[in-house]
């Protein structure tokens, strides 16, 4: 196990980027994680872990083939993505999860800049067991240390696909209904809406849905709320379309 | 309207106070926000604003008796509690909406910290028309900068309270149920749940319910969930609840 001090070690400096940079991280496919649960999913859904990183004091986690580091507790807070860190901090390559061709339940997101709204979005959907999430432009990255935390590994397992507008029309084509979450004299009722083959585009809190995705949509569905009120947080309004989209379904547990 | 200039004016100094410090805002019976959103909703709340502040070259807000600061917009940045300073600031009294005694819809929290979460869940508690939200220890300030931000004005009108576990006693006695959202094999399907009189306790996503909350509770619901997954974010557990529990009645929109 490497020990390593200074702040200006090239592991370091590489960490310190890929906590900070969506660009950086694309650019080397690797992205940074905070905290033994995270490790735990990572291996548990086969993300190739990179490196491990300790702090001082700290049980080391160990992985096979993977190089380890040991760092004192000031660097690894220097580091670490998170205000607290946890003592064990790792690198793992980006998953490339396919959207899979014969999903019939997605979620769309436009706009969702708060990492931890994205994360809260994909860790939803996997628990209701959604295919996939469409990250449309404007939203923040999937892979950045909050939303990956946020996600609880969500991320690590969820087909993610940053999207482009033709990739929904190509989902239609799929017959796949594109619902916008919109309020408006003519949205239907979240109730009353058909949940066959589906994807559910939520917006950003403060614009709402483009209206170029607007005009791609197939249909609009709103959640009734009270009078005074016209919006709920994104992830939250997520949550309530993909439960309500889910629960007349059987259940396992 | 008074400019400011310097970080060392008194006025600047106690802005900065109340937006880092629940006990200094206790103290003084006020709270700081930012935006002419939250101002709308301040005033729209009858809520008693203090004092307004505004950076330079902004449309100034106005209000009857209420002073008004003109900052620069690097003071702004300095004093304002959010990273984006929308260019108008101000200062009110803390709500004191008493919890109404005839409710029959409640939130409970405990030990939900992430202030985004808190103010998600009174948003979301608005929007499906409860008629509060309890606070019970090792939950988030309602009243801070970001809580209330995440709120959408919801902290200035829901009756919010800081409760300890003999609250919740005093709400059995009136005949509420009391449900902990809780996985677990007794524990019942929010699909089957009634939702006559009762209130929900959501608890930290780290550690759950305590054992002593859970003592309290007259039942145990779970929202059901793919087998890979343990559990959501707080306030897309909360929302999913809070939706499930309404969704049987008339809605006028």
């Amino acid at each position: 196990m490497e020990r390593i001090t200074s702040r200006k070690n090239p592991k370091i400096q590489y960490w310190k980027k890929l906590s900070g940079s969506a660009a950086f991280r694309r650019q080397n496919g690797e992205m940074i994680c905070d905290g033994a649960k995270l490790l735990e999913e990572a291996v548990r859904w086969g993300v190739t872990v990179t490196a491990l990183a300790a702090s001082e004091g700290t049980d080391a986690a160990e992985l096979p083939d993977v190089p380890r580091y040991l760092l004192p507790e000031d660097l690894m807070a220097y580091v670490s993505p998170m205000k607290t860190p946890q003592g064990i901090m790792f690198t793992c390559r980006i998953p490339e999860n396919g959207m899979p061709a014969e999903g019939t339940r997605f979620v769309v997101l436009e706009g969702v800049q708060d990492p931890g709204n994205v994360g809260a979005v994909l860790r939803t959907a996997r628990a209701m067991g959604y295919n996939g999430v469409y990250l449309l432009p404007g939203c923040a990255d999937p892979y950045g240390p909050r939303a990956v935390r946020a996600s609880m590994g969500a991320a690590f397992q969820l087909p993610v696909m940053e999207a482009d507008y033709g990739d929904l029309d190509e989902l239609k084509r799929r017959g796949v209904e594109i619902y916008a979450a919109a309020l408006g004299e003519d949205s239907m009722d979240v109730r009353q809406a058909e949940y066959a083959r589906f994807a559910v585009c939520i917006g950003s809190e403060g614009s709402g849905l483009s209206e170029r995705l607007l005009r791609i949509c197939t249909g609009r569905i709103r959640i009734p709320m009270e009078s005074a009120c016209e919006s709920l947080n994104a992830a939250v309004a997520a949550g309530i379309i993909m439960w309500e989209s889910v629960r007349g379904q059987k259940w396992r547990r």
